[in-house]
């Protein structure tokens, strides 16, 4: 290629993954508004500022240490040895011209051993990263939402952002491991979205039920989210966002064969979150003789995640049973759940880890050089390892300022104890 | 043009498709949160649910036949022989380098006869046009809101995006009858606007208004959107949507010439929408004597939908007067539809359906290549063919499981009997 | 370059701009959002009708003559000969490939008389500028929220966005004095923030605090925002329209270097914000013992705001420690203007004025061509120039129409005296 043209290329494929991160970042309020939207009102304000927060927690800690050790200078595929330089690094350190031509030439004249050559700017490679273990974090806060304490949910966020999502990063797309053994993972329905469950669950277990949720006679008490058209908008604003998420881990669509790629991970994600939805409505018409908006809007989410173990191999029509898979899957997951008295209010473990590993198991069914054992070795690698570190971090957490609010506060809302404020002052609440 | 450079702009290209298509997808919520503004809190969760419903039918629809209807194998024109084989096609399907140099070259070759080569995705053609035949669809659950059954409203949707608007949609953009004559629709005031509307006012007339609204004695109750905040996000969505909906529409932007006319488009698209706001609430002050921030909202939308028969040819100070007649006509078609009493909770039918009209009349006004003529006979040939298979559909579907909700579920709200929830369940409500 | 590689520049940096003006246009969504959730039920429907109308008048006003003024034919520094065509400008009249490579050639001839070559399109610069106007006049609305006329803050965005703005717009981007000085406002802490704050400061010494805000006795009475979903969401909508504002203000993205930048700006961008959140958090809970979600929000602004001065030069942790400073700065800002009796409902004139005028002091820190003397005359200068030239106008407009509505539409709510409807009608309010 002429030197303008791997610029352009460069450009373009710079701004496509900025693009695609600012999507992603954007999930970040999907995930504000569906929780919002699923919890009491006496517990929404609480739940903003756990949003909020994690997000921008998410962002320093991932630049300090975090990315360092996802993407680190050197290791042995199990244990990184950190980059300490990205919090440093400004425009000028970044890709030129000249070190791009040179990593061209090397990668030529020695095609098995020259390290690939960078195709697009490293600071946006960050960006388009950061916005991902944001994901992960929010989907911690609605399982544990509605009786955390905020402070402690905060700090399990500086260690999950900072250490526990890295590592497993790390054994896959840092190319530890996991990426040896050959585990497909395309824009993780396991790095991301059964880790974020992963951690929950450990969260959930060590924090207990709701008060009022299950009953002593062994009851099941719905309770409402106080707010479904925020819910609505935050299932929208995921499924838009998801476009860069699965579009941008093509990572790359200067040229015809990318472009492709990338569009049609865009037209299965699409056709995923589709097939969820009907199925997932279709579903719960069926089990429970309603139209049920709550499980359509989880039956859209699970076929994304659903789809996003891999989004590129499928036809529409595969892509759309995948997801509507994910759909039927979701209304039984959240179903079982409060059998076994896992108190998760917005159906986070039920959407993002049961349908994440179904998601897993689903690649080799369209992608042949994928295979069952790898794709269960990584299964059960994240889900044990970030459940196991959780675990511990809950627990120690636990130990230094407890988890829980007090009954009092709970019932008050946690709007009032922890955040001095209501999120709707003026209306006038039942109950 | 040397290869590196043909795959660049085939890069661009289908990357601005993506990126139109994901903020066309994007109108979907920007639909939903304006009905659910705009509709009584006992009737929002299930407007809610139709909304993200009638989109995943309408991707799986268009996926299964709709796109092979509206851009078929072949055809005379009026009936076009189905393409089946979208739903299969993946990455390594689409277009390769090969294909493309081989078409440039016919082109070049033979300018009259050969076909035009690709420049972008196929699968990224899809991903923008699925988003249209949701925008069409969404048009309709407005129009019938509050009143009509879910699963009857459901039905409907499966008949209109497989089938009644795909057909319409050969006739002009894939190469029918309509385009033949020299009708011109740059991005749908007629195909997507006019067609959505044509079908909303078949079922309002079969359907019949809502308990309340139109007194014995002549009387016309208004019906107040139960939250305007969200009407308001759902008309900023739209416009943002639109530049997506119009800047898309010139489906290229890979030279200096394309990149002017897509600049122009979404300066135009803007002025539009700020034409027809400052126009209608202006109308309505005259009118009404207050400031109505209903008005304004549709006005705005009204004028989108005005400049998109032709966004490209106005100057902006042409662009601005367009569509701030929109916003006049709207205030006026508002006041109309209830003198004759057709119960439209959102408006839909006057914003898209009247003004869309005004859209397709206006192309002449800057277009020298269009003519009246064309644009009457295309007008007529939406309202007709639209109306009338919407108006079949909608009886068949009235037989086989009727329309409307009991007279109880109207007056306790279809939320609880449709869905089994409610949107608010725990705000107080007046009445 | 070759002309295909020109021509593929000039539409990527095209495109880029018009996605840039697109996040843009969507701050607008985020101002009303978060205007909407910070004032009181009753003030709702006014304050999301200002608003809409002040997007849209600010689009046709600078079209007229803001963009004439801002971009001049001529002028001689302080006093520009305004440009009046480009109303009537059209795709066709806008840069050809033939204009761009004589201005190439002729910068390659004479690089130190001959102007730039045009990279973009002319009307993509104008949708990319005119978002920027409606940004400053959203500051303005949400000072006064509560107690202004509706159309006297509508004639005051008339002069505003028309005159007020494109002045020292012009004496900085324009290419006049304060450029020639050497003051520097990559994206417009000063020219954007700091204006629409000095703006509402002189609106709001004219018109006077909320009834009920300031006791006799000296105290200060809390009115909290009704809606904090809202008010989040609107945050996160602007942190999104951030990436746009800043990121668009590189003006290129086309090569490597400058790929680089914009990957720079929005990572800097992205940790301002997150650095601006964290910090006004841990300020809220020293102070007052609580995690005040709306000192968080307010954080996440100043962050944004803070860093707009300067996006470029910082390395990621020092971009989240002039955000985070921001974010200390803004609380205590917000505490001291209640302390002054300045009654601002949204903190508007705290975050965009107080911390606009950290943003550009901070440039010289990071940026080593940038002087202190410059920034602080360029502070000062748009300070006074917007605050008495807004006085003068804010003045008038109170002579000619008033500025405050009678107490008894202030007690009722302007939203039935200004709008004639109810943002939440069914919703039972409190007290």
């Amino acid at each position: 290629m002429e030197e303008p043209t791997i610029q352009l290329a460069y450009a373009l494929d710079t701004f496509y993954f900025l693009v695609s991160g600012a999507l992603v970042m954007w999930m970040a309020a999907g995930f504000a508004m569906l929780e919002a939207g699923l919890v009491r009102a006496k517990n929404t304000a609480e739940i903003l500022t756990k949003n909020v927060a994690l997000f921008a927690i998410s962002c320093i800690m991932y630049m300090l240490i975090g990315y360092g050790i996802m993407y680190p200078a050197g290791g042995n595929g199990v244990i990184p040895s950190i980059n300490w330089s990205f919090m440093f690094m400004n425009a000028t350190d970044d890709n030129t011209l000249k070190a791009i031509t040179e990593a061209i030439a090397a990668k030529a004249a020695n095609p098995e051993e020259a390290p690939d050559p960078s195709y697009y700017s490293g600071l946006s490679d960050f960006f388009f990263q950061v916005v991902f273990v944001a994901t992960a974090m929010s989907i911690v806060s609605g399982a544990v939402a509605e009786r955390m304490k905020l402070w402690a949910f905060l700090a399990f966020a500086v260690i999950m952002t900072g250490f526990i999502y890295p590592m497993q990063g790390y054994w896959k797309w840092g190319g530890g491991w996991l990426d040896g053994i050959g585990f497909n993972d395309f824009a993780g329905s396991g790095i991301v979205h059964l880790c974020g469950a992963s951690a929950a669950l450990a969260g959930v277990i060590l924090l207990g039920a709701r008060k009022g949720k299950y009953g002593k006679d062994g009851s099941i008490n719905a309770i409402p989210g106080s707010n479904l058209p925020l819910a609505t908008l935050g299932t929208f604003i995921l499924w838009l966002g998801w476009f860069g998420f699965n579009g941008g881990s093509e990572l790359k669509i200067s040229d015809i064969g990318e472009a492709n790629a990338v569009a049609a991970v865009f037209v299965n994600t699409n056709m995923a979150a589709a097939g969820g939805l009907v199925l997932a409505l279709i579903t719960a018409r069926i089990m429970f003789g309603k139209a049920d908006l709550t499980m359509a809007l989880n039956g859209a989410l699970a076929g994304l995640v659903a789809i996003t173990a891999e989004p590129l191999t499928p036809s529409p029509i595969a892509a759309t049973l995948i997801g509507g898979l994910g759909g039927v899957i979701v209304v039984f997951a959240i179903v079982t759940m409060d059998k076994l008295r896992i108190d998760d209010p917005v159906g986070a473990i039920s959407v993002h880890g049961v349908v994440g590993m179904w998601g897993l198991i689903a690649v080799p069914l369209t992608n042949g050089d994928a295979s069952f054992v790898a794709q269960f070795i990584g299964l059960f690698t994240i889900l044990a390892w970030v459940f196991a570190a959780s675990l511990l971090t809950w627990f120690l957490i636990k130990l230094a300022m407890g988890l829980r609010v007090s009954e009092e506060e709970e019932y008050e809302g946690v709007d009032i104890g922890e955040c001095g404020l209501e999120a709707y002052p003026e209306f006038v609440k039942a109950g």
